[in-house]
């Protein structure tokens, strides 16, 4: 892309309704946009990350075996009646009325519209286990929206929903959805604790929390420093591997980590040189609740043995918007953002020094378009700004790899490269660079 | 993906609520079902549909120069009193207050909000001009929802907006979007008449609908059969040429169309021979209507001259869950649908007729395999039903391809290929069908 063909309206000045850097720097750098309190729209660049990181959840949750449905943002209150949720969820839930007076909601989660589906569907346990999973705008009515899209009313979720035949195939389940949640924050570079929760309005007798250590977050945590040591499931992982799964649970549980709130008496269970104390922001969620709402909504399939058994089922979700506040919360310095590889909006932001010189514009659009050929995503910037003003734009904007053509190098045949995360640069022929930057991608 | 492993819940009655094919059979291949009226989820066949359908379009709207974004689904309605609309749209909004007392509203098109986000951005002539476009959820309140995802409520609309400093440039820029549209149709193998239109409640003073011929139609039209007969602009149209692209829209505007209610004289225009008259769906429509929001919205910038002018708008729509339906309803036949390629949920389904069997087992495998690591996208039968019951749901579903794997051709080498479209076989050895199979695609 060429930023004189992009909309890509960066900001100077900090806005002063952001409390916390990300806010800034995504207003800044033009990710996202506000429109009331707590609904953003989502700027061409902000986008551009939003797809790459639901594409990267996308692979997880496939590899995982869920399978991808699409249910709608508004849903009849009949369903949650049935579950007994209508009247219990409270204010969040943005209730409507429609043309024919029917009460309708906004969902804010989905577990009786998809428990509604598989009942609708599924009649024997040879259909079974199931996993369905979503990405779709939720909205919850949250009294004090604040930190931009961290903490919204209109969010972006993936939200699983598994069904078994029994417990132990739902804990089955349960452990293929943590697996591939550690797999998700450690490809866009977070180490996520998960700590065993409360399960909320959502219910159940086993919930998980995938907790981002951070100085603004919303929970005080305390955890085993080991976590920020511990390696991460392979792609090449055996999701049908049941005991293999179960493993990788058990050794990211084992190490101690729990909100304050849960375990007051935390503090004594770890030797001061272990322990970390800090705050953190939740961007996962997995509930196992059994036949919480199977039983009610009358989800039932026929057994091995004939019978009607209600559907075992969890519920997995993931803030898709929030997370994209996450990483920048915790992946940025004084100048900007610094994206991760996985969902940088671009892969390499090419500066043109100065835009006109003959020989500048040859090196800038044989870079541009050799990379862009080499299936890697370019931005070019090849407006007539001060070259200040292009550095700080790019340092904004955070890609992780900076191409510079100057007038003095490209004379020499030269242009440089500057890595986003340490500011090294290097000095490269043409061809040089682009060998180079096509073999790190 | 294999079938065992997969939420394919086809069913094998026609539901009663469905008046016409498309919806019918959108049903029994479990692409789509029913959550409350005109409320629909997609299923996994279905949101495959519509995730190549989207990447289609997000392909011919950036060949266009439009620049993606998303905007929420909820808006305030401050931004709907600003340009008048907020009364005078009718039932159809769906009005929502918050917890707060704030009227809000779910969107049905979001001329306001994307005139509010040029206008806090956009200063200059020198950014102009400018088309945004979303891909997102739309709600309108139909008093009377019908046939499926044709006429839901809930509803996805790719939706872009231009913006320029003049009428001329707001021409070009309504042009760029007709050739757009063009092309998206003739993709997904639908003939889309552009009918010169009444702007409704969106208003302007240019207008034209794409329309779709189809018994099924909620239109009724009169028009050139030449349409039938045109050339589609090629993909390596170059967009800046303004001249070129004009001209195309000229060449598509010459013959007649006209709605009947348009133009009840539209009999006499035509002569018998080339006279079609039907019915029509309506899949896009295109807006230009220069200062209609950004006069009372005081969406400005500042011109060549100095001086302040609102921009010149335009808004282009085309309903993307709507035309899976009407795709469907152009392309079927008794035993089920017929995809195009463009928008197939798989381009290829492998049909094992005696899974256990050790050769059919060893043929559907590695032809899976080596079509899948070619790129192809497979469904794979591997249940253990009749082999009347597995060609019967390959024939609804629809792909283009069926590869038919049997005990008596294995032994021989050999599987059978069935194009779905003229029901036509050919047998080959599976070397010479993985070739067939990737040089065609």
């Amino acid at each position: 892309m060429r930023f004189l063909n992009y909309f890509l309206p960066v900001l100077k000045a900090s806005p002063k309704e952001a409390e916390i850097s990300s806010h800034s720097l995504m207003l800044r750098a033009a990710l996202i946009r506000q429109q009331s309190s707590g609904i953003y729209s989502w700027l061409p660049l902000g986008k551009r990350v939003l797809d790459k990181l639901c594409k990267l959840v996308r692979e997880e949750q496939n590899r995982a075996g869920a399978i991808e449905i699409l249910m709608p943002t508004i849903q009849p209150a009949s369903l949650w009646r049935e579950s007994g949720r209508y009247d219990s969820y409270g204010k969040e839930m943005l209730r409507i009325q429609d043309r024919q007076n029917r009460d309708m909601l906004y969902g804010p989660t989905n577990e009786e519209l998809v428990t509604d589906i598989v009942r609708s569907y599924v009649r024997s346990h040879k259909d079974l286990p199931l996993n369905l999973y979503q990405i779709q705008w939720k909205f919850r009515d949250e009294i004090r929206p604040r930190f931009g899209i961290m903490r919204a009313r209109e969010f972006l979720m993936k939200d699983a929903y598994s069904f078994d035949c029994d417990s132990a195939g739902a804990r089955a389940s349960y452990n293929r959805m943590f697996v591939a949640y550690l797999r998700v924050f450690a490809r866009i570079g977070l180490v996520a604790i998960p700590i065993s929760a409360d399960s909320g309005p959502i219910g159940g007798d086993m919930s998980h929390e995938f907790i981002i250590l951070s100085q603004v977050g919303e929970s005080s945590v305390v955890c085993d420093q080991k976590y920020f040591d511990m390696r991460i499931p392979s792609a090449e992982i055996d999701f049908s591997d049941k005991k293999k799964i179960a493993s990788i649970v058990c050794e990211w549980t084992d190490p101690y980590a729990a909100t304050e709130d849960m375990h007051p008496e935390a503090l004594a269970d770890l030797s001061a040189r272990n322990r970390i104390s800090a705050r953190g922001i939740e961007v996962g969620h997995l509930f196992s609740f059994g036949t919480k709402y199977s039983n009610p909504m009358c989800a039932r399939f026929i057994g091995i043995d004939g019978k009607n058994y209600p559907f075992f089922m969890g519920s997995y979700g993931m803030g898709l918007s929030r997370l994209v506040g996450a990483v920048v919360e915790s992946s940025h310095d004084k100048k900007g953002i610094i994206w991760p590889k996985a969902i940088a909006p671009f892969d390499v932001g090419i500066i043109n020094l100065k835009p006109g010189d003959v020989l500048c514009d040859r090196f800038a659009d044989s870079c541009y378009q050799q990379l862009e050929n080499a299936g890697i995503d370019c931005l070019l910037d090849d407006r007539n700004e001060q070259s200040g003003s292009k550095f700080a734009t790019m340092d904004l904007i955070g890609l992780p790899l900076q191409i510079i053509i100057g007038p003095r190098n490209v004379l020499k045949g030269e242009i440089e490269i500057k890595d986003r995360k340490n500011n090294q640069g290097e000095v490269f022929s043409l061809d040089a660079m682009i060998n180079r930057v096509t073999a790190k991608q």
